[in-house]
């Protein structure tokens, strides 16, 4: 397989698995050290560091996958990742992809949730790529409800 | 052509055609003995039977089809699918992808349709890749009008 | 790199370099003549002439840029470009793909914008793919406010 489609393969498992709420195999599309952060793109553009969510370690990003099966109960909704064409530099190691997110609430509305672009940095483990870095850039500030299940 | 490009084309153009209102050659995408169903995710992974459409052979989804063009005169409207990054096993005969459909009306409006996730079997016919199985997931069990068109 | 994959990757770049708003880069993306059209598509199925945006020369388009830059001041917005999967003919110099644009305003609320398709010629540019010609297909003709930024 080539890097591209490695890439795209990577980021359509990435999607799949958040929206099938496969969480442990959504974690192991990322390496053993790794960092998952989540910032509006107002503040990166101005390089203001504050993240609505930063995990820079492994363990981090694990804690927050157990607290959203064990304690998220309410606002129950599955969602619909749609990733556009990514677009790779740095021989595969790097890529970035567009996003729109869905939400579909127990009453069988679906809404926009959220678009932004994914910044990736990944390294190769094996035959796979695995995430070393993942950078969330969301188009709003104001995400109209909590963010419970990772982007 | 790899298996992994093949199937991209054959997503893109299932689509397209759809989109382009040219419903034989969407019908010629599928191979001769195939199924189209479509069915609410909420359904399916509680292991619910129940199909909001099923063709389980081409004689059906082709009767759909002129039943589409011979009765369906009302809810004019226009479709665009975007169908994101496809995610492929068995060799490039199973594959799933996630969809969002918008539909515009007569008024110019473009309105959110439907989200969901294809999954596909397909098998090699000739030199071509076609649908052998259609099995379409929506996120939503309140699709908010007519099932008219392919999804 | 074969030619479905430059194709991914020129319609990545394209849509990437609206949202980031890097204009410049974005005109690179076009080939020293070039034309960029953008149509309602009920004209064009109905084979009407009228473009929302005729630009049939680079000056044109170069020109179209500037005024963005020095003149549109209001209607503050980024936008997010999903670009589906591309349908590739003509042995690669020619293709069409979906998109959906979502534009966030300085409220933070993201809205669909705009939906449709792109119809483009490329030419082999040393061992670039450069545009010739962009037609933009639009699923609607009441675009919901200024076609400010490129499409």
């Amino acid at each position: 397989m080539n890097r591209s489609c490695a890439v795209s393969e990577l980021l359509a498992e990435y999607g799949a698995l958040i929206d099938a709420a496969k969480f442990d195999e959504w974690l192991a599309l990322f390496a053993d050290e790794c960092r998952y952060e989540v910032v509006p793109r107002e503040n990166f553009d101005r390089g203001l560091p504050a993240a609505l969510i930063l995990c820079d370690n492994r363990a981090m990003l694990e804690d927050r996958i157990r607290a959203l099966r064990e304690a998220n109960k309410y606002n129950i909704h599955t969602d619909r990742h749609i990733i556009g064409l990514p677009r790779i530099c740095d021989g595969g190691l790097r890529f970035e992809a567009p996003f729109v997110v869905y939400q579909t609430d127990q009453e069988g509305e679906t809404r926009l949730f959220a678009t932004g672009l994914y910044r990736d940095r990944v390294e190769v483990v094996g035959h796979r790529l695995k995430i070393r870095d993942k950078l969330i850039l969301l188009d709003s500030f104001a995400v109209p409800s909590l963010l419970a299940n990772p982007l």
